[in-house]
């Protein structure tokens, strides 16, 4: 089941940087463990802002709340989702 | 090079259901021809909308909006395009 | 698996009464065919509002879209989704 | 007489977090009572967010801020109150 | 109970002016009916807009909605409502 | 002359105590002898929210602008004024 | 008693140009007569808008709601007034 | 004097395609013969929206004024300008 | 050439008192020299807001950006500026 | 390709002097050498705000993320990105 998902990032800006480097090393792992399972199918860049959109495959609700919950970035993070349905021109 | 695209459609109330359905079969056939030709890499809807948002695989902005205002629906909805980078985390 | 939905109801001023009428005796026994078997889990007023909130419970969010775009009334109304995840405090 | 309830939660990223940890659990105490009550009748994370739509169930206006107001995190929440009426399509 | 409305009128342009009229002497009557006895207990112009702020005081969310969907205006304005509570700081 | 007049209240979250206490009491002394005197006629508290919607009954826009810039908690609050008129329909 | 005032006109594309005509010039003249006894104190046009900033001068809230429903425009217009009050560094 | 013009074009669905295309083709003239006068600086199409975004090099406000509200689409358009100044870092 | 100027003043609520009565200061003196060499036409207070209307009277946009950049208060302040035009239905 | 870039900098006010000095020395720099070889085609000032609007023309969006996310500045500026193409009606 797929939804779309936007994540805007705010890092306080005095947080010392080895802290800050050391979050976004671990937010690298954990995206990169959830993009080869399978469940953060798409994760692209927003051209000129701290931002990605992502496309995630999960089982239901919970399972996705839990994963984004879990971002080691979650707490500096403005998230929004909206639920995708097929569409009936889709060919895919 | 890749973008998102939302559409959203607003067909007047008062149109004719088989001009409708004329235009909806056209646009249709238009997006599966670019989704199988690649350019329109994915079309997914909005859950409760009569909306979609895709991603769009083209060679520049001027191919996109080619694409975008040729379309059967274009004058029906309202569009905005958001310009995708890769993602430095990215696997894919 | 649980959805907050919002639809907000624009019915055209010149529709003629008996035909909005139908339209709205169609939504009720819709709307209440769902209640009853379950999927339309709660549906409330919004006070002074022609809108309603309403609670969703479905399988996935096809099925949801599936029912919401299938409402008679779905030409007229502004539906916007939001996907809800079991909070850790709840008790129910 | 319901009331829909959008709360979301901004606890300062500079709480110490054993001070943000006991706030947090006196809010779960405070929450869990008002649920078993009936008053706070449902509480659902919304996916993605630190936030909650809740449904209160209580006598009158006033009774619903003296809740609220007396929420532990009620100084880090942003809090919205929707009045609900009886739908006059509702079974339930 | 207290709640703060906001109206505002939006007659179709097109409306024949004796239709207008009419409307408006049968919310003038209904209005003032309400004010007589209590329950619309203030009813102000917003400057420059065809707008009004009020204050109801009625038993319940469902009598506040009767009362809203029963005015002669009801299909051609759009209202909002805030419930309001008791301030510590007020004498009144 | 009548304005609506909504506060909204945003003291630091790390003031001390006794200082938020301290300027809260000099407020609420202020605003009963505002309302003593029939200026600010009346004040209701938004539910939900840390708030108020308030009428002031002055005699033009020079004493409000005095009456809500000499407020203690003027350097902590968000105040938007809008001008009421007499209703044609008012009976008060 | 000064009021900031900003008008944007809205009249229908099918209006036949001889009655937009007359509405025109009546306003004009409206417009013009509340200019030269100065309660129309300022008239600007914003620059690629079809809409005015105008300051009024006037008694009161109810002195400028009459002028401004007055206008011959006012049913096509939408209109927003901001109260002004003396400036404490304004030399004039 | 330079300022950035956003325009929207708003086209009613149910106009005449020959009365459209009379009006678009006048357009086109008139914006050609600006932007050979060197007025008109530059004229970009908004990818997926038919709209543009233009530069204005003009003497004042006055004369972008006139010049935007001569434009054929002018009673079909929303325009938003944005005055522009020297940039100290420009090189140009 | 005139500009209608919003400015909302947002001084830090940890700025010394001293620091914050010597800035207002040089900007009295800086505003109230505008005022007088007629360029800084009208200076508003907004009803209820640490904020001002005001109209400028300058040779251009980059005497515009000059004077306000320049302001005492500039670091510390939100501002908006709409370029007006002579309306046809002036008589100043 | 061209893109309209909107750049808003909000350097903190606590930042030293001497650093912020530094920055925008580095940002100037860094900003003239792209404007030199043909990137960064137009930088233009918003008039009283700290802000800008710019022309890219590069070769795709990966590009300009890399050009904008290098900024010097970029830690403190909003930006938003508006892709272009080439208008039908444009002689340039």
């Amino acid at each position: 089941m797929l939804y779309l998902v936007r994540m805007d990032v705010n890092i306080p800006l005095d947080m010392p940087k080895e802290r800050a480097d050391a979050i976004k090393a671990e937010e690298r792992e954990y995206s990169q463990q959830l993009q080869r399972d399978g469940r953060w199918a798409h994760l692209w860049r927003v051209v000129g802002e701290y931002s990605n959109y992502s496309v995630f495959d999960v089982a239901d609700n919970d399972e996705l709340h839990t994963l984004l919950s879990g971002l080691p970035l979650f707490p500096f993070m403005d998230i929004k989702v909206t639920p995708l349905a097929k569409h009936p021109s889709a060919v895919e």
